[in-house]
């Protein structure tokens, strides 16, 4: 029985242009018990730079430690995605799945295996039946296509409700540059990662060092900035490709790329968070007066991790106190009299205590809004922090009480 | 309305015996909403010494504050502890509130405010109605006993659905001593703390600086080995007392009591976690084989935590894979190949990949119990740690999702 779309689904899903060089597919290989797609198969152009971020999980699945070992390269020909199984904890034989996988793709890419990166996403622990990826191989690389975002989308999903897409296109001097990304991501979402599977291609050319530094930077302010439920998956890649088809970018002029790229990955982001398991509202954790960014970071997340913060926000209760609670036990510097906590444009508290203007109703009623923002102010330094989580609600049980029988 | 009681609840609640020198009582001041006691007055007789570890929150309780102060003399003449309000982020007032409190019981007691002790519990940030407690204190004076240990217990719950108590009575050479203790706590149950209050008495006559140096061991593997849902209080707080009418303890005889100090303590943490909010089940991570102690308790704490195994507790679902996940985010040393997972007495895996004799049949059936164990041997090193937890169910959401309205 397929999950009710997200209450928090964007209206509009946006349409992705064609990115010069490449090009993709989505098949059925039969590996989700669910009918539809569930094999992503994306060909670049030789000369495709790559850069990639991955979970810092100590249990990362095989295809993890074997794209981290191809990303030294720099550049790219395939990846290959499946979705059902997430040939994680599958000793020897999840390691040779991946390495059957990637030699059949790059045969039928004609480059090197070396080229190619593989992910997958879904059950831990149990053997991945790569024999099916491998049958289905063929037929992805005969219908591989500019046009095939959308379903590539699809063919990443699992507890997923809506397929999450973004994209800009912007001139740099006198040329367009085109930015695609696709994302996946519903549970086990957590902080200190680099989520739950995120594609993102450019047509323009940029040496993959410098690709690196850009998607690293922005990881931190977006990927690595949302929370679901605390858990860090050990499967989280954010891969980015530059087909090296379109404009040539170096140097100062990397600079209105990177804004762009950063934009983008957080609007990716941020979709996770809203196909959060269970999510009827989304919050903005906004943390500025900290020693330090790193400090304001970890209050952020202190917030938008607690089960008592996220089902206080589910029961649409202004309770405050529980945001108190959460700048205590982060370990951050904080200080009680200099602390202020406003939801929304409203301030709750100054000198230590609540504000002499706090009004129940008021604040009762903005916490009935499906998007909310959380301000904490420690009034101590410059440090701050933008984190992004959802409420905890009934519906996080049932998925998850249930998920794998 | 009351919570229906924790089906894990324990089937006896054991009678306490009197403490020489300790005197209880209970009554009820009008500061929590419901009805029965919810201001606790204990009395003790010259001569006491006392132990004390409380939350390491940035954001600690007034009353927090204050009694850490007052630990520093070592000794204590009487403890005041209310429910329904924590007195948190009430700014100067909460400090005047403690200073009233504690002045008025201090007459009463003919001892001075420094040899007092204070405790709040309940909603943070409103202020504190001190002067109810000032008008309920000289009839809670005047009802004092040894036998008011069960209305003392009662006195401290909030959303507890059970009193929570432990005994022990054991001979040291030729004397008895006689070690009681009390405990409240059900939700924002976290580690790194001194759990949700937790008053510990004996008649044993024990230096203050032995006391507390067994009560600092003691806290580390049980209230400070516990979870419910990661949260840590702003009011955590486990005092010790010794009244010194019994037994003179000193040396290698402390040794003895240590034991059954720390076996008491960890009856009580326990019971806390049988009433986690919402629990249906107890379970036990128990990790060995860590490379260090440390690293122990940082993976047992992961997995104790983690709201996909919890959840997955709830469905009775034998998703090891979590655990494996669990056990990767938690950032200690873990190498693949050498991890062993058990439930009960089950082997689960083998090798970085499912056992071979693995029956999902065999294992779901376990799951059905009410306490279950998990072990996790990371086969590295020597260090090994327990935790102790609950599973997460709906019953956590709908108590949470409106405590406060």
């Amino acid at each position: 029985m397929p999950l009710p779309v997200s209450p928090l689904a964007p209206e509009e899903i946006p349409k992705l242009p064609p990115i010069a060089g490449c090009r993709l597919s989505a098949v059925d290989s039969g590996l989700r018990r669910s009918d539809g797609v569930d094999l992503l198969l994306i060909a670049f152009e030789e000369g495709t730079q790559v850069a990639g971020v991955f979970t810092k999980s100590k249990t990362a699945a095989a295809p993890i430690l074997r794209s981290k070992q191809h990303l030294s390269g720099g550049h790219a020909r395939g990846l290959v995605v499946n979705s059902g199984n997430a040939n994680a904890f599958t000793g020897q034989m999840g390691e040779m799945a991946v390495t059957q996988t990637l030699t059949h793709a790059a045969q039928l890419l004609e480059c090197e295996p070396e080229e190619c990166f593989a992910a997958s996403t879904g059950v831990i622990g149990e053997p991945l039946a790569y024999e099916k990826i491998i049958a289905a191989l063929p037929k992805a690389h005969d219908t591989l296509s500019h046009h095939g975002w959308e379903d590539a989308a699809k063919a990443i999903c699992t507890t997923d409700t809506f397929i999450k897409m973004a994209t800009r296109s912007f001139e740099i001097g006198s040329e367009t540059v085109t930015l695609n990304g696709i994302a996946k991501g519903s549970g086990m979402i957590a902080p200190d990662m680099a989520t739950m599977l995120g594609y993102i291609a450019t047509d323009a050319a940029i040496e993959a060092e410098d690709l690196q530094s850009m998607l690293s930077r922005g990881t931190n302010y977006s990927f690595n900035a949302i929370t679901v439920d605390s858990d860090t998956s050990t499967s989280d890649m954010v891969l980015c490709f530059a087909t090296g088809q379109g404009a040539k970018l170096k140097g100062e002029s990397l600079t209105q790329f990177e804004k762009e790229l950063h934009s983008l990955m957080l609007e990716l982001a941020q979709l996770i968070v809203r196909d959060g398991e269970g999510a009827s509202k989304f919050f903005s954790v906004n943390v500025s007066g900290a020693t330090s960014c790193q400090d304001a970071k970890i209050v952020a997340m202190a917030i938008a991790n607690s089960p008592l913060v996220k089902t206080a926000i589910a029961g649409e209760d202004a309770n405050w106190g529980r945001v108190v609670m959460a700048v205590g036990k982060s370990g951050a510097a904080a200080n009680r009299d200099s602390l202020e906590i406003s939801f929304g444009e409203h301030l709750l508290t100054q000198n230590g205590q609540r504000h002499p203007d706090y009004d129940e109703a008021v604040i009762s009623n903005y916490m009935k809004q499906q998007n909310l923002d959380i301000h904490v102010d420690l009034g101590l330094g410059e440090g701050q922090f933008s984190a992004y989580s959802c409420d905890f609600t009934h519906g996080y049980i049932s998925i998850n009480a249930d998920y794998r029988t």
